[in-house]
């Protein structure tokens, strides 16, 4: 069977509502810079009354991936849960609008439509604090056999072992990509994250439920427990299928059994806002890997789509992806 | 008594779902690029079926330009209405944010807060169509005397004439005002707005119920009833008290009796969206007014917040004109 997508995520639906803030701003708020954390309905509330004026744009990490798949050309789906409110519907419009297929129906009771309040810095960097909502409600019933079984690839982010019940939701689209031959990918969203569920993801890389991971440099040390990158990158040579190691400016490195290739950073003139970065490099790779180009060439792709996206407030590429890669002559 | 406010601006209330679209679209849904076009439920909501991915951001004409005046550090005020519904809970999370008093409670029944669907062509020029729902209900009973009388400008934007009874809103604010010795600045919005209550804009600005006019070039063409720029600032000059006639890229004329003096433009690297252009010109201008800057001095603070504005998505200030007026030596 020809496959429908090249990419389908699956992941929390959430919208970011982004305000800048000083780092004093952090410190008396106990947030650890840039990083994710959970937070409840009240302190939500008392983090929204405290930061500045903000916008609200439509995030959650896989969610962003398959907007840049969709914005390079790719066909691209998303799994997801949200609320009928006015972030659900905010969400839907967005991502459909962005040319991804969304099928789900907002739930109607319930918590409300998952939000991430994100404080940006002066230097850019984003510290995001997450109300799961409607979100924590994804489970393996939201997975659709013939969906996923028609997806080249199913992207999967590690925040779903957050949610009660998007752990089976996970387990289950990778048991349906296999046995149609497709590949399962994983990126380790979040340091703290990785610390939570260090030996479960372990485990799924290990034992061959990841084909294609993700991950950033902090992430790598965490799920080594080193502080050392050039033993955890050896470590996650010996254990990982293939994998993507995103530096920031540093760029990223293709990681296979044979050989480790080093991949230079998009110069960015004004680093803006860096949420999103990981998620649109991943999306450049994807892109690139469902269309079968040489594994430098589609992380040349991911570096292009993290430029683009920290040029700007906001983790949804600005420009089409497409006409960029075009311009540098990348497609 | 010692002004309690700088400015104390009275509007529509409105967030705007701002997206990227080619100028095809806007031929395709008969929109006039560059105007304000008021419309029903029916037509939003096929307007963002048809749009692409959008933000959200907190925006209404006279907002926008009381948020600029706190932002150069001045004190500011609004009058507006919206309902307690998400995109209500927006807007006043983001102008108290912003630290601008804002002390109206949202309406609980009615009509849903006010949104503008702004399209933005790849030209950075924005075309506007806004549903007003809740600020339709703006009349005189919001309009209290001792907050008027403490501002020492009271600000009106012309998209006023267009809700039912926000004209009486308008008036007696206007009265209030001068009652109390402060100045009254209006803004004519829109050119099509000017085309909708030519009569009324022109008996205001004569009758000397307007001490301070903004318009753009095609606004004060439209109100004058001619192509012809320079007589529509010649008939201007005789009828106005004080006006300020902004002109993109060409800058700004201050206009008075006996001078019409011109104020360049400051240079801006790319055009990313002009939304709030206008808005954000007179916030400068009317910040040096309130402080008794002289005129020239009052519209270079309008020219830096107009660039800075039209820098980004969006039509309230990114970072903090204050401190970019104090770079530049405006401060």
């Amino acid at each position: 069977m020809t496959p429908r997508y090249d990419v389908i995520g699956i992941g929390n639906a959430i919208v970011d509502v982004l305000a800048r803030a000083d780092e004093d701003f952090l410190v008396y708020h106990g947030m650890a810079k840039g990083s994710m954390s959970l937070i409840d309905e009240t302190r939500a509330e008392a983090i929204y009354s405290a930061m500045g004026p903000a916008i609200e744009i439509s995030g959650g990490s896989a969610a962003n991936t398959v907007v840049g798949v969709a914005s390079f050309g790719g066909k691209a789906a998303f799994i997801g849960i949200v609320k009928n409110d006015t972030l659900g519907g905010v969400f839907m419009h967005d991502i459909r609008a962005a040319g991804v297929g969304f099928a789900a129906s907002p739930i109607k009771d319930g918590p409300a439509t998952a939000r991430s309040y994100i404080l940006v810095t002066p230097d850019g960097e984003r510290t995001m604090n997450t109300y799961l909502g409607a979100a924590q409600l994804l489970s393996a019933a939201e997975i659709e056999e013939d969906e996923v079984a028609a997806a080249k690839v199913t992207y999967l982010e590690g925040y779903l072992w957050d949610p009660r019940n998007a752990k089976d939701a996970f387990l289950k689209a990778a048991k349906i990509a296999h046995k149609a031959s497709r590949a399962v990918s994983l990126t380790l969203s979040d340091a703290f994250c990785v610390d939570r569920y260090r030996d479960e993801f372990r485990g799924l890389i290990k034992d061959g439920t990841v084909d294609l991971l993700f991950a950033n440099e902090s992430e790598l040390k965490s799920l080594y427990q080193t502080a050392d990158f050039d033993t955890a990158a050896g470590v996650l040579q010996k254990e990982a299928k293939l994998a993507v190691v995103t530096r920031s400016e540093k760029g990223a490195l293709v990681v296979t059994c044979d050989k480790i290739e080093a991949i230079d950073a998009f110069p960015v003139e004004t680093v803006v806002d860096t949420t999103g970065a990981g998620d649109l490099f991943a999306a450049g790779f994807l892109y690139g890997f469902a269309r079968d180009l040489p594994h430098t060439a589609s992380a040349r792709l991911g570096a292009l789509a993290a430029a683009e996206v920290i040029s700007h407030l906001g983790a949804r590429p600005d420009r089409k992806l497409a006409d960029l890669a075009r311009e540098r002559k990348l497609l």
